[in-house]
């Protein structure tokens, strides 16, 4: 189906410009000399993560157990489990082990260490756990320097648990936007993340893996000495706060949604469109941010940005575009922007976006669209 | 299967709440004198819709077309669709016609009214078409006294489709919170629907149906004299922001999400817990009302709030619990919130937080759960 024979609101995804943003991150990484392990909370989508991974990336990251078991299904077997294990999803992680998934778990406090190892004592199978590391303070993991970094390493070796690594996410990239101040957080997480490698080591625990990463950092690395692997979700697609950050152009993003112009209100110069907040996400990422784009840039349905408007508003079902400059002169909106007029929104946060609709709809070159479903729910 | 049984994060239902709330309003609209329609796109779920209409509701309102076939295979035949129609949703809506349901559109403007006339003119069926009004200014609709309602219901009446009634939403009751400015502005509602609705019988044009309603204001308004009926949605499992709203207690709310404590970071006073805005939605409604509650307010398992903490931060899988007050001391979070516990956040909106879940665990009052599924997409 062409552009113009969908159902609106639609979730495009610009099948070369995800490609070319799969090629430039493996590019990168593979002139840094490490690994790739992509994030697929983003998409939840096997077309995306096939792509992906043809295009040389290591195993992939999950944010659920859900994500672990579809892509398991899907013929990958190196997964990283990227959220603290809990005792109660132990017995869920342990069937995917046992099923032939090489599933990796995270802890970052003795209590959870301590439960892995005592779940592992009454079965066949050991779990290979990584130590999350806290490097910028902004949510999880143990701080490098932490004493509860070498109790978690001996309470997981000592087991006979399989400590496999350290892992580390310096999630506060998403709050920079200088090429200088993402460079040195880059350098922050790596430092951190190496450096609780090597007390780990230097305490007699092995530590195979030092794995980093947060799109903005995965980016703006100058080096990666000492890392094994980095890991990055949203540069798949990006979207406007990566924009905003300055990590893509807004010719990079590649995830959109299409929508349809329902109404008008001239005497406020609204233009009314079927892309509410289900459609877009209530997530307001550039509200913080040097640029703020509402709920989403409106592009033409060629994909050409109108950076005169904006996504102001956004009901269950109705989003407002309105003049993105109070000065801006708006005559004739309803001969502008006739009703059924398509228009492509680009979003803030292409993860919360594309948790919103079952499908993407894959646009070719050609202008030709493919289904490629999606999975919500954990 | 029990709450502590559950993989979380989980969507709950208190069953015995959402049964007072049915009542409740319903109660209400049959001693103003009016029908009841309730507004599906919060819940997308049998189970909850049929207890609506079981208790007295006539017809049901739905925000996509989706909604309308997965509600009219259940059963449901009255069916108001709420957003105004465009010419390439026409099809889709004339199949459910032709199949049986009586499926009302909505339009507000005369190009969509042209397109729906001469669509007709090609089908032995032909459509019910409300028209909206715009009764506070904050989204969609025409205003009572616009030349563009009588514009509209020539064109719809002389084309041979049935103009059945007006309808209105004062969606603007989401920013207010005293019971004098409620009740101020659902008698706004009402009247200006009323006022559109004589203006098209003064023209001689049929006009059964008057609709009005927002949950704020079907449970704020005084009298509702010229109305024919009401529509409200969210008051099913209300939220925070309706309860800041003052028009149901925490007591009242029927929706929360079940969580586990995945973490601590005991420098910062943080408990991280399972449910990110993946779970909880990136609805922030709450920051523009009175209290601000972050992502949601934590409960214990049974329900009772932990008024001093609130869920502050929230990455996709990640929530961040804090105290609400900085004054708060705070000692052993550990020990009080062990690995492992499990909590309930009450959302923010819980339109937003529904639709994160492909199911509900709907819970009794024996403390037993059961699946009701629900959709999403379009």
């Amino acid at each position: 189906m062409k552009l113009d024979q969908l159902d609106t609101p639609a979730a495009l995804v610009d099948i070369p410009r995800m490609n070319r943003n799969i090629a430039r991150m493996q590019s990168r990484l593979n002139a840094l000399g490490v690994k790739f392990r992509p994030h697929v909370k983003t998409t939840k989508c096997r077309e995306v993560v096939h792509a992906q991974l043809a295009a040389g990336a290591n195993g992939i990251t999950v944010s659920t157990l859900k994500e672990a078991e579809a892509f398991f299904a899907a013929g990958v077997t190196d997964i990283l489990y990227a959220v603290s294990i809990v005792p109660s999803k132990l017995p869920r992680a342990m069937a995917l082990r046992q099923r032939g998934c090489d599933l990796k778990l995270v802890v970052d406090n003795t209590r959870a260490a301590v439960e892995v190892a005592r779940y592992c004592a009454g079965q066949k199978e050991a779990f290979e756990v990584w130590i999350e590391v806290d490097t910028d303070g902004h949510r999880s993991g143990i701080a490098p320097e932490q004493d509860a970094l070498l109790e978690v390493g001996r309470i997981l070796h000592d087991s006979g648990v399989k400590l496999g690594g350290v892992m580390t996410h310096a999630g506060s990239s998403y709050e920079l936007h200088t090429p200088d101040a993402l460079s040195a957080l880059a350098e922050q997480e790596r430092a951190g993340c190496v450096r609780a490698a090597q007390r780990l080591r230097d305490a007699g625990f092995p530590c195979d893996a030092v794995s980093v990463g947060s799109t903005p950092t995965a980016l703006s690395a100058e080096k990666l000495d000492g890392v094994s692997e980095v890991r990055a979700g949203v540069y798949v697609f990006f979207d406007l706060v990566m924009r905003n950050i300055g990590v893509c152009s807004t010719d990079d993003i590649a995830l959109s949604v299409l929508t349809t112009v329902i109404g008008h209100q001239p005497e406020k110069d609204w233009v009314i469109v079927d892309a509410g907040w289900m459609a877009m996400s209530r997530d307001r990422g550039t509200s913080r941010q040097t640029e703020d784009l509402g709920y989403g840039l409106p592009c033409r349905l060629d994909g050409t940005p109108l950076t005169d408007w904006v996504l102001s508003g956004a009901n269950q079902e109705h989003g407002i575009l309105s003049p993105a400059h109070e000065t801006q002169q708006t005559t004739n909106l309803a001969t502008r922007f006739p009703i059924g007029t398509r228009l492509r929104i680009l979003p803030n946060h292409a993860c919360a976006t594309g948790t919103q609709f079952p499908e993407y709809h894959a646009l070719s070159a050609d202008g030709e669209t493919t289904v490629w479903s999606r999975f919500h729910g954990w």
